[in-house]
């Protein structure tokens, strides 16, 4: 049996994790934890009867303690309670499905109590990257990577941990908008900006995904969990989403991973690795596919991903910034407050007038985040 | 130091061994076998020093001998000699790029003596798969696939030992008559089948890839190394050559191997597997490559491929006489003396005509050789 929490049940990398715990039988859900919706999460506490749940939310979890006051379950709240799921005593792997920063703390005491990672929140490592790395190295842990992209990369660099890598290839769908122009993208409404190609995602993921931020994000997280220098990441378009990234090695051999576009599949790869199980769902049929296409990045028109480069290269708490920026960025349009291309400008801003720490602790990470929404609601408050 | 002997070292992957061996600088050449062009060979024993040196032809042996007197190295000719090359103190591993089913007794001499297999001759696997492999495990060897395809998939399979497979794609460029009919085949002349579009090879082989022969005998090959099922390879026509394999597992997940066309790869890949060393090329340029395209393999136009599968599936001999019709045939077309679409015919004929002996030993595929050539001889020969 595999012991397993999940931080972010009921969002869409929750509710497919526990696809994956229903179609395995021998995964036992220690530990729900959710935001603020208590319908799902009552569901899933019914179906799969964890010892602990944990909603975020203090008088949502009050309510959800009173609805399942039948079933022996302490409903935990806050950042203690997320803590108390992410170290439950039984759990083996913990599945860090939470979005936003408050993700930290919970892995970083995740692995003080020795437990895997299973990673799906981007921003543990784009904006403590420097404090999880050598914490996975001290607790003798596994960082799993969730992210199709890096699961790929993950999956192309099993077997071959001796042999150094010349080139990460990236790959990236391009969005709604490949292959648009800047003044196109002005009237972009949020229906445009929500409709993904190839994947079905949250929402926030999706417009991060259509300005190419999602992108560079994948690069900051990919330089820390694949040890690679900024230079040997290679963004890649590859609109049929057949190959999820590749990776080059020294004699000049690439290895690539390659699927339909289905979550389980990082999913169940990261809960069983190193070994693969069946698992239902279309395969990929070449012939019905055709061709395939690469293109290269338009690093003009989503300038996102260009300043993902630069942060990234500057390091220190400017991922922070960028990350936030584009948080509060990305709900301020899902509001319809700020217009589409106004998100990356808003970043460049953000970015622009930051004064770099090095080496930031969570609290001053926690801070900046902070300091960087005041920014931007000051900025767009203005306009 | 690696210490190597090469039994076909002046063809084409004798020649592109001999640059990785120049390349790295810790392998020794034990052993150079060559079938008789003794002014190469010749050349290669003063530049690599090996302990013995083997002509298949015992007069061009004799010739060489007195041009070598200057050197402390014996040669030695036919099988005796190709023998004593493959069995060589010193060596640790066999590079088996001799072409024809001459290269199948050396071999199992050489897995008898503990040598590892760097396989490039296909006749091996073809017709004797069944008394090579499990050598292979009684002596506890490595056996390494050189082809560029199997070198594919066995570094695809690397680190994924404890998974099963769900099918082998087997790429294949189709050749410079791919999307020709039949009826547009039948005035090809040998100067129109020797233009690979993506492959350095030589001659013989390059015809096989223009029949699709040679994928035929890939696809009895791959049963062989990697213990699969036919009905879970498939042939999937990628004219780009970008990517030389794959393997997709239980779970949907696809590995492939890329690069650019270079045999040196999967040459280098298996003196030191699984370590992977620096190697001087181009590299793949996705941005360059623009559009990869799959196809399905036109299994009534290139029968040698249909043909391949029936061969397999019925075993036991079958292989043997499929693979020795064609090399006839394919020597005849070479010589001007039958048509392009003979080729298959021919095959066709010789497996239609054939009694299957099941597990034959070596010298009974020896027999069916001869038996084989014969029968083609006289087909041939009433035109």
């Amino acid at each position: 049996m595999k012991h397993i929490s999940i931080l972010g049940s009921t969002g869409s990398i929750g509710t497919q994790t526990l696809e994956v715990v229903r179609w395995n039988q021998d995964i036992m859900v220690q530990a729900l934890a959710a935001a603020n919706n208590i319908d799902l999460l009552e569901k899933q506490i019914r179906e799969f009867s964890p010892k602990i749940a944990c909603v975020w939310d203090e008088k949502k979890a009050k309510e959800l303690a009173v609805r399942i006051k039948d079933l022996p379950v302490p409903v935990v709240s806050g950042m203690d309670g997320l803590i108390s799921c992410a170290t439950e005593k039984n759990t083996e792997t913990v599945v860090t499905a939470i979005v936003g920063m408050i993700g930290i703390q919970p892995t970083i005491e995740a692995i003080k109590a020795g437990k895997d990672i299973a990673i799906a929140n981007k921003e543990t490592l784009v904006t403590a990257g420097h404090i999880i790395m050598p914490l996975i190295k001290e607790y003798g842990v596994k960082l799993l990577p969730v992210d199709s992209e890096h699961s790929a990369i993950f999956q192309a660099l099993n077997g071959e941990e001796s042999n150094s890598i010349s080139r990460i290839i990236l790959t990236a769908s391009g969005g709604p908008f490949r292959g648009k122009k800047r003044n196109e993208l002005e009237n972009i409404q949020v229906e445009d900006a929500l409709k993904h190609p190839n994947w079905s995602m949250g929402r926030k993921i999706t417009i991060d995904s259509s300005t190419m931020v999602n992108k560079g994000l994948e690069v900051m997280e990919a330089k820390w969990l694949f040890h690679v220098d900024l230079d040997k990441i290679q963004v890649v378009i590859q609109p049929q989403s057949l190959i999820h990234s590749a990776v080059e090695f020294e004699d000049g051999g690439i290895i690539a991973q390659m699927g339909t576009p289905d979550m389980k599949l990082p999913i169940q790869y990261a809960l069983y690795y190193p070994s693969r199980r069946k698992l239902p769902g279309t395969r990929v049929d070449f012939f019905q596919i055709g061709k395939l296409s690469f293109e290269e990045p338009d690093f003009e028109t989503f300038k996102g991903l260009a300043l993902a480069y630069q942060v990234a290269r500057d390091g220190g708490s400017l991922p922070t910034v960028y990350n936030a920026a584009n948080e509060l960025a990305v709900a301020k349009f899902l509001n319809r407050e700020i217009k589409y291309l106004d998100i990356a400008d808003l970043i460049e801003t953000a970015v622009q007038n930051h004064k770099i720490i090095q080496n930031p602790s969570v609290s001053e990470i926690l801070n900046i985040e902070a300091e960087t929404y005041d920014f931007i609601r000051q900025l767009t408050a203005k306009r």
